[in-house]
């Protein structure tokens, strides 16, 4: 079975749109065992959409494409499956009543959107209003979504996903790990991947450098499951205690889940990240269970007025210094209830540094009420956007390192 | 002239890698009058490439690669090229001193990369090893690039726009108009465009809303300049309290320079957006000439701690109620040295929600220091993070209306 995935929309081909969809889906299908074979992008004309679909419909058994679903003058992903399909629409009172309900029976589109071609199957939007489709006919499917990524993601992994495992029982999962490490880089990791791959062949291998993080994925076909679990084995020894996750890339699910296990507070202090860290942790639900609030100081006065930061520290050390930082974390624990804190404060750029404190100069204090905090200083790479994602990275990585494996986090192994 | 991006690599077609490049190089051929007509990701497979290269050359007459110039064994880019165009190879003397001048005579890859094909221009490599090519016979032209973004993005820039310019003068730049709307929604731009449309037959038109915010984009060929401009001027009278910038898509820029030109000083007390507000706004540099900071009050305690919110009022009328937003506000402006303030509180879910205060509720208070705030509830849609993402974007727009217009931004039109 060879699939393809087709992004239909003028804004992907005008580059208004970077298409992060078709990876996305790539990454949740293949780790079912349906793998990719090409990426397409077409554009909102019907004549070129419709030779496009056909294309991939003669190569491939089954293509998938996101996008062109609304009900604006500019959508025709639908008109042209039914063309090819061979299929009218007709009115839907299901689909109807479940947008009024949603959305109340002003919604202007919902006439529109619940005129569904007669010969696919629905597939439910629970956010937006356009449902998904299904057309299948003599070996053929084509599988529209929406090109909102929260609605195909959900229409992907709930609906989609469990047809396709249904509907073709044969396909074989492969096997797939992704290895998340912290504090790691990629020089460091790279010669043990090759040697690994001279004792364990049949192991593919990918290495994906973040912004201080990085991933490691490997896969292997179930016939070399011993292969891939002994590469597997062997990487984790060697970077055991910079393996944060082999679930979720994301650090800050490693701190949240690490924070209600072990029933701590956590407050902190941000300058330079300007509240990314923060917003990185309220992003998950149930934040609220561990995570009390963050004090955004981004001015002077702030640090002095919120955080009783001393105007001679201050004035004497400067805001980006060991002294402030450290005055900081006292003032969270004098004013919170927090249990734990981070204090950080840095020169994110692209002006603002000099000889001595360059541009990414990042100082920041963490640890536990009562406790001598652990303070240290590093130096964080890019642009702007980049430094304060990659300082929100290392603290958060320097936190899970010490709290679940007593590791001092300064100095930085970088 | 139809142009066609191919990206190269399972990298892609796995998922572990998003093709950005696509989406940059289309944005850039775009200004310069060169419009893409099809993305396509290929795999590193001999077979697929050779006949996926081989239908992108018998549909257009340039396609432009990226990806696949290594070394390394899973590298066929220049071969499939080579065999394509009927080219043999050479040891090219000029790219072998280039390389053992920049990375000393020890490179590895050194004569595989100088190993170039005859019948190809060769495109300087600056920043790595592998130099680009551009393959050419009978009004088809196939141009590599590499696929690290870096190394793409100067040859692109740097050698083949020029080239292309030089090589097809009678390519003319497009017209291209981006305008960008709060507080409005695609039923109610739709008809209007369609109107437009219709007195502007010229004008292609693109609508894409995001969380709360909305886009339209307008392209015509130079000489329908008169329709460009006519659509742009009605569609700017019909809604321009709403329209916020033809230039950026953020918002928050444009909170940004308002208060850099205004003069004003702004402090946030965060709730259900959780520091994305204040991370949305020092992403942008210069922020600190205005934005003092946030007060990321998740809990109730850091409300009564740290805002003075009356453990009476948070009792008896709950987080999310307008009487806890304005004692937040008051906070903020006792606090701290602000005289424009924002507050939100929130329900940001999954769970968490009522039935007199469902999942998606938002109460809000805004305002100059010393007058009346203006205070409101509006309903958020989506999962989470488009909760905490609309309710950031509504609130950056009513801001904006309020401080440019005086418009009253409750409620809400939606």
């Amino acid at each position: 079975m060879q699939i393809e995935i087709v992004a239909i929309g003028d804004e992907v081909l005008r580059g208004a749109v970077v298409n992060s969809n078709a990876a996305w889906m790539s990454r949740h299908l293949l780790e079912r065992g349906f793998s990719v074979a090409r990426h397409t992008a077409l554009p909102d004309d019907l004549c070129l959409l419709e030779s496009g679909l056909k294309e991939a419909l003669s190569r491939s058994s089954l293509v998938i494409t996101t996008g062109g679903l609304g009900s604006t003058c500019d959508d025709h992903t639908r008109q042209v499956a039914a063309k090819l399909f061979g299929s009218d629409f007709h009115f839907n009172e299901q689909v109807a009543s479940d947008l009024c309900q949603r959305f109340g029976d002003g919604l202007q589109s919902l006439k529109d959107q619940a005129t569904v071609p007669s010969q696919a199957d629905l597939l439910l939007n629970r956010i937006g209003t356009a449902p998904g489709l299904i057309f299948s006919k003599e070996e053929k499917m084509l599988i529209l979504l929406p090109g909102v990524p929260q609605e195909m993601e959900q229409m992907l992994l709930e609906q989609v996903i469990p047809y396709l495992i249904q509907r073709f029982p044969h396909v074989r999962q492969k096997i797939s790990i992704q290895m998340h490490f912290c504090h790691l880089y990629e020089s460091l990791v790279d010669p043990i991947l090759r040697e690994l791959k001279e004792i364990y062949p049949a192991v593919e291998v990918g290495i994906y450098p973040g912004l201080a993080l990085l991933t490691v994925s490997l896969h292997a076909e179930e016939k070399a499951q011993a292969q891939i679990e002994g590469f597997c084995a062997a990487l984790k020894q060697r970077f055991a205690t910079y393996l944060f996750s082999m679930k979720s890339g994301k650090i800050e699910q490693v701190i949240h889940d690490l924070f209600l296990q072990k029933k701590k507070r956590l407050a902190l202090a941000e300058s330079c990240t300007g509240g990314m860290m923060a917003a990185r942790l309220t992003a998950l639900p149930g934040a609220s269970a561990y995570f009390l609030g963050s004090l955004v100081v981004y001015s002077n006065q702030m640090k002095q007025d919120l955080l009783g930061v001393s105007e001679k520290t201050l004035g004497e050390k400067g805001a980006v210094s060991r002294e402030t930082v450290v005055e900081m974390l006292e003032g969270v624990f004098e004013r919170t209830e927090a249990n734990f804190g981070i204090a950080v404060v840095g020169i994110a750029g692209p002006s603002g540094g000099s000889k001595e404190k360059p541009v990414g100069t990042v100082w920041a204090a963490l640890g536990e009420r009562g406790q001598k905090p652990d303070v240290g200083t590093f130096l964080t790479r890019g642009d702007r956007q980049m430094r304060i994602s990659s300082t929100t990275n290392h603290l958060f990585g320097a936190c899970w390192r010490l709290i679940s494996q007593g590791i001092a986090p300064f100095p930085f192994f970088q």
